[in-house]
């Protein structure tokens, strides 16, 4: 049993006392202790040494006590996984040199990997991030949304508007919808197998679904993540966040996912409107705003959970935390959401 | 008086036989007559140079005969005007070599300029433009709205995020106000001037509005706006355009602009509902989707402005047309407007 069972709880919807809170990216570079690290060893290491990816996966816990711990990893081990080679850049970021363009590339080059003999260690990983969080707090696992791993696919790298991977989309739909497939068998494969490892819930990261109008979400993003919350939601629960996607969260109040991320730009009134007002929200500080000073973080942290309720709520960023954010302002939002009512 | 008013009528809210269409930055890349003079000449000595921007704004008009034309210029000409160095760096974009970081930058460097001293260039394009376009079509004078300008004084450059600017705003929100203002002040002038020199109305673009939160854009984008309006408004139709901020159409709608851009995530349908029915939209085919094939665009063309409905309605795209779109397709968006209904 896990001890700390208020994102479990949350996720539920159950009446709480406050909401959980975690942040996106919690194990990230706003930490002197991941940075110790990130000097050390690079970053496909990092994901690739349980040793390395259990202890940045438990740092932020240590240091602020968040009501949940997510594995620490990248969405890109999946394509990985299906022969596409991912490097990290630096001062670049992700760097695919041999890009998916073709339905031949989609058919000869890309498979369906066995999970255990290519993510093997993702799940090792999980293995001892059980053992060091010891049942205190809950572990998310997560993956990428088939569409954004299409993305970086096609695209080769980050973009502004991923207009490599839209033109594919829309001059070669069949090769997109086969890419896309089989993006979605791996995924889900990948996050079952995770949830036998003991992850307690899985997040589907939808990072690029916002730059899709409403119709080619439906067509290109939604109906894949559609699928692995089917086949996952009677296992654990699953949380859909589509960064931008505001247009869709009356599509995926209904889609069986235990929670749905918001980010900055929908308000929480919105955010309930557009959902029905019956599903556990997460969300929606904007992480730009943790470099307000302290004491207007407190302020607006408080603000947010009166908005969005504290019940079906999971305090969260509306995005990723940034890289530059002083270690005390990350504080001040976790303390304020630990405060909450007291 | 002009011959083609479709797009006026449009803006008055009148009853027309199809939509007036003409698309963001359709003079631009994806032209290879825009391309012949931007390998002879660079980015500020096209803007700054009468013939050349009058000849840049007129090419689109020549070949495909849209319903407006709207005048080639930048944005970042008003900070310049306002004594901030701007630069246009090859593979970079904006570069702005000593950006604005503190209120002393914006007390003592940054300036409210005399319009004619300044920018009496782009009156001079005016006064060209509208000779050689001889009445056949209105020309569209525009600015970039405060904050969109302000994130660029600040960060210096391009950005995903913008998080120079952003934290400017929320650690020194005083600073950033007295910047907006002086932005605000110089673009009334601006447009003004422009309105004088017979632009038949004006836009404001408000690119980088997306990226904060309801709140935030009250505070630090949507305030000036209104004052940019509320200035224009008896002198020329507005259009104020927020690429992403389909969060605060509803407010937009009751500011006294003749029209509200809508980008592309937006569906017509819910355009219309946050907006009340009432004003007159433009918008929103996704930049992207002009990559697919000419039969594809012209069908999603019409089911677009049957979705909008024709009347109050300008057809556009959601943002600007992109570099790598072939000409025979933005060739087929056009014609799929002129064919509506026929």
């Amino acid at each position: 049993m896990i001890k700390n069972d208020l994102f479990l709880r949350a996720l539920q919807g159950e009446t709480v006392e406050r909401p959980p809170v975690w942040m996106m990216r919690q194990a990230g570079r706003y930490l002197p202790e991941f940075m110790a690290l990130k000097e050390k060893y690079d970053f496909f290491t990092r994901c690739q040494t349980p040793e390395l990816a259990s202890e940045i996966t438990v740092q932020p816990i240590r240091r602020y006590g968040m009501d949940a711990a997510i594995l620490f990893s990248d969405i890109l081990v999946i394509p990985q996984a299906m022969n596409i080679e991912v490097e990290m850049k630096a001062g670049v970021g992700p760097w695919l040199p041999d890009p998916i363009r073709t339905a031949a590339d989609v058919e000869h080059r890309v498979i369906v990997p066995n999970i255990e003999e290519t993510l093997g260690y993702v799940m090792d990983a999980i293995d001892m991030t059980k053992e060091k969080l010891n049942n205190q707090v809950p572990l998310i696992g997560f993956a990428g949304s088939p569409w954004t791993i299409l993305c970086y696919c096609v695209q080769g790298q980050g973009s502004k508007n991923f207009d490599k991977a839209k033109a594919f989309c829309y001059t070669q739909p069949e090769a997109a919808h086969a890419l896309l497939q089989k993006i979605t068998d791996t995924t889900i494969l990948y996050l079952k197998e995770k949830v036998k490892h003991g992850v307690n819930a899985v997040q589907v990261f939808d990072s690029w679904g916002g730059m899709l109008s409403p119709v080619d979400y439906q067509e290109f993003s939604w109906q894949y993540i559609q699928q692995i919350i089917d086949a996952l939601k009677d296992e654990a629960p699953v949380i859909a966040f589509g960064k931008g996607c505001w247009f869709a969260l009356d599509t995926m109040a209904k889609s069986g996912a235990a929670a749905l991320g918001v980010d900055w730009t929908c308000s929480p009134e919105m955010a309930r409107q557009l959902t029905g007002g019956n599903i556990t929200l997460q969300g929606n500080f904007d992480p730009s705003r943790l470099l307000s000073p302290p004491a207007t973080i407190k302020k607006m942290v408080k603000e947010m959970i009166d908005a969005f309720g504290k019940d079906k709520y999971i305090v969260n960023l509306g995005h990723g935390i940034l890289p530059n954010i002083p270690i005390e302002n990350a504080g001040a939002f976790i303390e304020a959401v630990k405060e909450y009512g007291s």
